[in-house]
């Protein structure tokens, strides 16, 4: 098989077929197709896509390029779920020990954050001594001995995304709904996972900008994890605003730990509920997601979900303490409140500059080695809708430095636009798909 | 300036600015840009397009990337001709001396065979001792002492378009008007020619398969020559059979020879008249084409081009005697005759085809390091429309082989349409622009 006679195909908007996508994801991690034909390919597919069947064959063979977690030994209905991404989207933290705690297995391989997004991984390392990058054996021994882990993913699981992330990162072809779908299903399906829950964001924060194209993208990851034989199911959920109030590592570890503890209840818990209500349907536990919500409520209520977190945190090394002694997970030295300038309603907040703003606080990462300052941060006091007088505080943010902190500050103010009208109400939860 | 973000722009359908394009073509030259984001800046611009003004820009950028000869020691308008490739299409070597030899300074960088099509330089080289690789002070020291050089491209005219037409070449990109059209003029306006005249074939055997399509590049092209400040004009011509009869190298000295020797009247010289009456107008030294028409075809009858012909050869070393004995040419050792399986009229000839027969031959190359046999090659026996019988000879085929005979005969014998019934005859030329 020749590859410039199929980027030329795809080129002429036309099908690639089974065999010719398994060429391309071969070639492609086992480095036989060079970078500049590859990158001619992702560009062909950017503007002439692939079609739900194609994106199911590419996502199949992606997963293929590696290892396949075997989660047999775990008894019971494995679920995974998986975000696209946003700001102060903590769910994973409240979700895998809630649900853990009803006796769903729950192995969660997670991300670091990267630009305006925060990373389940530096969010749970912010807590001492916790461990996040295991081996697979390890990991299936900690779910059968506590119910759930929250891990780094292996590097072996679907190669072949490495390869074509990393150019299509520099070739100006990332926002591709079959590429961004095969991306993310090709790493879930190797995780080896029964079913899986994916919460699809839309809007200032999200990589999708409006709910129709969430909405393409979520269909388009459906179709691709039945073809492989997986349950999947998606909601659609609101990112015009951060999810939480608490934006940064530590700070997304107290407000999780918050929910868990009954003290808050807010947008966060409402999603990471929602998730985890429809995980504990597919597992086999609840018979309804309604009936799901109660048991996760009731955990919530009973102390058992936060006691499963620190069982997981125990058992991945850390001090559990820190749930209750926020001071053990440290402290920024400097802190500043930003102001609104003028009264009015928040009509609308940038939230991909909010996540901006945490990455220069030093809580995130701009390029991938960055190193991040787990308690640098924000705290938003207000959400879209709130009425706020002049001069009252919108939000705090945390960081090593007066400078930093001035710096947050002011792309925060940037990033809120008061008005003198109420802004029209989003959904939070946009749509529910399966 | 972030390439990847001018990828983006022209993904997105956004047009590129005079910095942008500059910052493109010294990024590629230079290798700063690496070849993937280069890739996938072919792929954009071939899907989305670069209008006449980008067009102009990137050729102008391109012509920049390198030497740009001076020719302003030769005396008089320097006139440049180029066609856009076919088959049999031997027009330079006719044009050159003529011209030449009433007056017109004829400096013609030429280029050598690939896939399925000739090349002038391989052609020129069947002739026993002509050196065509010259440096460019020693091909203005020949334009002044005998009036023209036919010659290779010196290394450093327009260094980008290498790197471009490699990457094109394995990228599925080559068959974009734009793109096509910035090589060709980059190449041209860098040759240092105060007039260029385009030779823009279209059919079976042209890159480009429709007289519309050869149309637009056409005009993509006097556009960009005009933006540089260059005289161009050209014509659109067919190229849905062979232009001459010979196909092969020494073959196509031997056609050429004949015409300058006022023994074939055919296709071929028509289109070498057309072109070369052009060049004389440019140049200023015929009044129109009409009155370059008669000068050219009094200076055939005169035996004063066959002379220039003579000059040209002895001034690059080669031996002018084989225009007169052909046997100094060489002959290959086998040829057969390729012969109609039914009678009727040529009705389609697959010119591209016939061009892969040559190459099989022997006669061109299949990649850019093939060596090839000088003396294999093709003489078609009929053309489009030509009545033939059953088993009458519609070529014959010459190789180093009897098996090579085989191989490059059965390909024509496919390659060669007869039907009951007469084809549409289609202009030998199109169309004149300027």
């Amino acid at each position: 098989m020749n590859f410039t006679d199929l980027i030329i195909k795809k080129r002429d908007k036309n099908k690639l077929k089974k065999e010719e996508i398994e060429f391309f994801i071969k070639g492609s991690s086992e480095g036989t197709i060079p970078d500049y034909q590859i990158a001619a390919m992702l560009m062909a597919i950017y503007l002439n896509g692939l079609d739900d069947e194609e994106t199911a064959l590419l996502t199949a063979a992606m997963t293929s390029s590696g290892e396949i977690l075997d989660l047999s030994a775990i008894p019971g209905i494995k679920v995974d779920k998986h975000s696209t991404g946003g700001v102060a989207d903590t769910t994973t933290l409240i979700l895998a020990p809630l649900t853990a705690s009803l006796g769903l297995p729950v192995v969660k391989m997670c991300g670091r954050g990267l630009g305006h997004t925060g990373g389940t991984l530096d969010k749970l390392e912010s807590i001492p001594g916790v461990q996040v990058e295991l081996t697979p054996t390890r990991a299936v021994e900690q779910v059968k001995s506590c119910g759930a882990v929250i891990m780094g993913q292996t590097s072996d699981l679907a190669p072949a995304d490495k390869v074509l992330y990393a150019l299509r990162d520099v070739t100006g072809t990332v926002e591709s709904i079959p590429l961004i779908a095969a991306s993310i299903m090709s790493k879930k399906l190797a995780a080896g996972a029964d079913a899986i829950v994916l919460d699809v964001k839309w809007g200032s924060g999200a990589f999708m900008k409006t709910p129709e194209e969430a909405e393409r993208l979520t269909k388009t990851m459906i179709a691709a994890g039945k073809k492989a034989g997986r349950k999947t199911a998606a909601f659609i959920t609101d990112m015009n605003q951060p999810l939480g109030n608490n934006i940064g590592n530590s700070l997304e570890v107290i407000e999780a730990a918050g929910i868990l503890k009954w003290h808050i209840d807010n947008d966060l818990k409402t999603v990471a509920l929602a998730l985890g209500s429809k995980m504990l349907v597919l597992g086999g536990i609840a018979e309804n997601t309604a009936k799901g919500l109660d048991m996760l409520n009731e955990n919530i209520e009973n102390g058992k979900g936060l006691k499963k977190f620190e069982e997981i945190i125990k058992a991945q090394g850390g001090n559990p303490a820190a749930l209750y002694d926020y001071n053990l997970l440290g402290k920024a030295s400097f802190s500043l409140e930003v102001k609104a300038a003028a009264g009015g309603f928040v009509y609308e907040i940038n939230t991909y500059e909010i996540g901006k703003a945490s990455a220069a606080l030093g809580a995130g990462r701009l390029s991938k080695d960055d190193k991040i300052d787990l308690n640098a941060g924000i705290i938003m006091k207000k959400r879209l809708g709130d009425s706020v007088k002049p001069g009252e505080t919108i939000a705090e943010v945390f960081a090593k430095s007066k400078e930093k902190c001035i710096e947050g500050a002011n792309i925060i103010q940037g990033a809120v636009c008061i008005k003198k009208k109420i802004p029209e109400k989003k959904p939070l939860i946009f749509k529910e798909l399966d």
